[in-house]
């Protein structure tokens, strides 16, 4: 497996995250990598929120992957804080190196390191293989997850 | 419709909340309303975050109805901000009311209010009658939800 880093984002890594954002068959229709202009905001209110953690993974210097961990707290459970993985991209250069796996554990780790009892998230029904990854890293596919644009 | 009015949920609610929460066949076997300290340590947490709205509806004086709202920015599509909707729930005395549309509608404008361009929930696979409900409110049952106790 390669060696990486996995690191808090600082704005100089918006532009390898959304080129990672686009690089892919549904972000290619819905980012725009041309203009940085809302990442730049959207990563200031990121950067203010303790309960937010966007990571990147750095190989040789160069940003090839990216994760971003929400913490919520919440009554149900007794109690228990839950955290939500969200918008985990790697480089189409590292796929199948193990740094999506890296990158689940990492996010796994911290979370039981903020005291989280459930770590959970949703992928595309259409991404096929997201399914196999995630149930070998001992996820259980007992969810629908519902979405609406508004 | 019955009249039911939404609000801030406030600590002398946790009772009613966590009551609700435990009488439910997937909540009895994980809730403890006998002993409401993790409840109120999380309410506390709750309380002190800005991007957690708990609320509670009440009818005739009682609280009826709970539901979480969590506001989450991100870089994806273009720098969206999201919400997530979790631990709906419904007393036993008012389901069928129409009181579960209402707290959905509540979230969805409040998150329209908070300038989020999606919502997302996820729901226990085995509750049949959920799918149903939140197509009928125009959510896309599009993805697949996964969990991992930790």
């Amino acid at each position: 497996m390669s060696d990486f880093r996995i690191r808090p984002a600082s704005s100089a890594d918006i532009p390898a995250i959304v080129a990672m954002l686009a690089d892919d068959p549904l972000g290619a229709q819905r980012e725009s990598p041309d203009d940085l202009t809302p990442y730049t905001a959207a990563f200031e209110r990121l950067a203010g929120d303790p309960n937010q953690h966007l990571v990147v993974a750095e190989h040789d210097g160069r940003v090839v992957g990216s994760l971003q961990l929400t913490v919520i707290p919440g009554l149900s459970r007794r109690g228990a804080t839950r955290s939500i993985i969200e918008a985990v991209r790697i480089h189409a250069d590292e796929r199948g190196s193990g740094l999506g796996t890296r990158l689940i554990e990492w996010a796994v780790d911290e979370s039981r390191r903020q005291n989280c009892q459930l770590v959970q998230l949703t992928s595309d029904a259409s991404r096929t293989d997201a399914r196999r990854f995630y149930e070998r890293l001992g996820f259980e596919a007992s969810h629908v997850g519902f979405k609406l644009s508004i």
